[in-house]
């Protein structure tokens, strides 16, 4: 019995698609939240910058008392984590995996897609860990990087979101595959776009609901299970404006977060 | 006569539009920029946020013994100039005050469209300014947040380019506006697709392309000529990597500048 936090972060608030499936699937379990909302995006950046960032947020997350770590930003997950994984005394897991676990058992053609941010394509991260869960598959990457703008402007499924997709799939599309890897926790709000332009027979995997899955395999042997439940066992950390996250968050998470959110000074940490 | 340099800061890459204005205007002044493209962008950040970056941008470029600063940033010129204009002992201009000055100038019937970030628009500081200069002006105005994101994709005149100018111009191209005010330093590079939207008759101002004109009315004034020219003549900071500044700021400026760019901690001042 392990009565610590699991500590979850993500570069904005995407990361609460994980948090909201560990909640469901672990609802005994304390969760403590980092949104790094000051410093959103981490995809468009160096992995130098990317690597520091990570270390920020990971410290300010063992400062809460946490038993493990999950990095729900697809990003720091590829270009950070495989590098910092041992560095620390708590476990660290990372969407890449689980994304990658989950595609490679979907797949039947073995010929599996990967999108993502600029830096996430760059690490080649989910080609590594598709290759330990699957020695046969073929994959097909392409970098996305107008996705997070499109969604954090509400473009989910207009004209200009279909235009995006056709430039960014096209060649994935035509490269047969039937899975595809929704590498960013952004990009699962661009599904609907997604599914019409790859059609039904693609498999959309979206990593950030795996996560919690992939944990339940995890948490077990580490006999870290927590019998705590109470009103505070959800708190929430932000970088930049509480007010937006709040707003933002609860629709996420499908339930009201006023109040529970603090903003700390990231560079502290 | 002083010999200290003008310091130039911006949250990203833009500002070099009026770098280089700034230097075929002074071509005697020595010039240090910082580029704070660790945490850019600004445009979608809370005011608290953007006022605490700010602070750090002046103070670091204060510890190079500026004798005047620009703000190149739109974001940063409307939304902290105006409140920490006067807490500094060296003059800050910014280009909202410059762009709106001169298209309140070449304005014919007084009806200006205004465009920027999200953080711009909400400030309201270019109808402030702009009711300075000309208080029969007319304003209409639009948050154009996938401006950014386009520019920095490459997409300067696209299809998808071509249908998000008509989402965020529709409504100023019908309210007969003469001027448009490209009120964040990405703008510029879009203005094919702008102005073939806007028609011929639409005069667009960028403010970037104006702050030197406006610096030349107030640095005879402060006295604060230079007559320094040397092969260190002008030097850069960013807070990410220095390749990608080196090599897409080369292209800003029209020259090579490897070699002159240094990566500094932001988080320290």
């Amino acid at each position: 019995m392990d009565n610590r936090k699991i500590g979850v972060f993500d570069s904005g608030l995407g990361g609460l698609t994980a948090v909201k499936e560990i909640m469901s699937l672990f609802p005994d379990e304390s969760i403590v939240y980092f949104g790094d909302t000051g410093r959103v995006p981490y995809g468009t950046r160096s992995k130098e910058t990317i690597l520091k960032y990570t270390y920020d947020d990971i410290n300010f997350l063992l400062s809460c008392d946490v038993k493990m770590i999950v990095i729900a930003c697809g990003t720091a997950s590829s270009a950070a984590l495989p590098e910092i994984k041992t560095e620390f005394n708590v476990p660290i897991y990372g969407v890449v995996d689980s994304g990658a676990y989950e595609a490679a058992r979907v797949t039947k053609n073995n010929k599996i897609g990967i999108i993502g941010t600029t830096a996430t394509i760059k690490s080649g991260a989910y080609n590594k860990y598709l290759a330990e869960y699957n020695n046969k598959v073929q994959t097909f990457e392409k970098a996305c990087p107008l996705f997070v703008p499109l969604v954090e402007n509400g473009h989910f499924d207009t004209p200009v979101t279909k235009l995006v997709v056709e430039e960014y799939l096209k060649d994935i599309k035509d490269a047969g595959v039937d899975t595809l890897i929704l590498g960013c926790t952004h990009y699962p709000l661009l599904k609907s776009a997604i599914s019409k332009y790859m059609g039904d027979d693609v498999t959309l995997v979206s990593p950030g609901e795996e996560v919690a899955k992939f944990l339940r395999k995890k948490i077990t042997p580490l006999n870290a299970h927590s019998e705590i439940r109470d009103r505070d066992q959800y708190s929430y950390y932000v970088s930049d404006s509480i007010e937006n996250f709040e707003e933002l968050g609860g629709i996420f998470l499908e339930t009201k977060i006023n109040g529970k959110v603090n903003k700390i000074d990231i560079e502290k940490y």
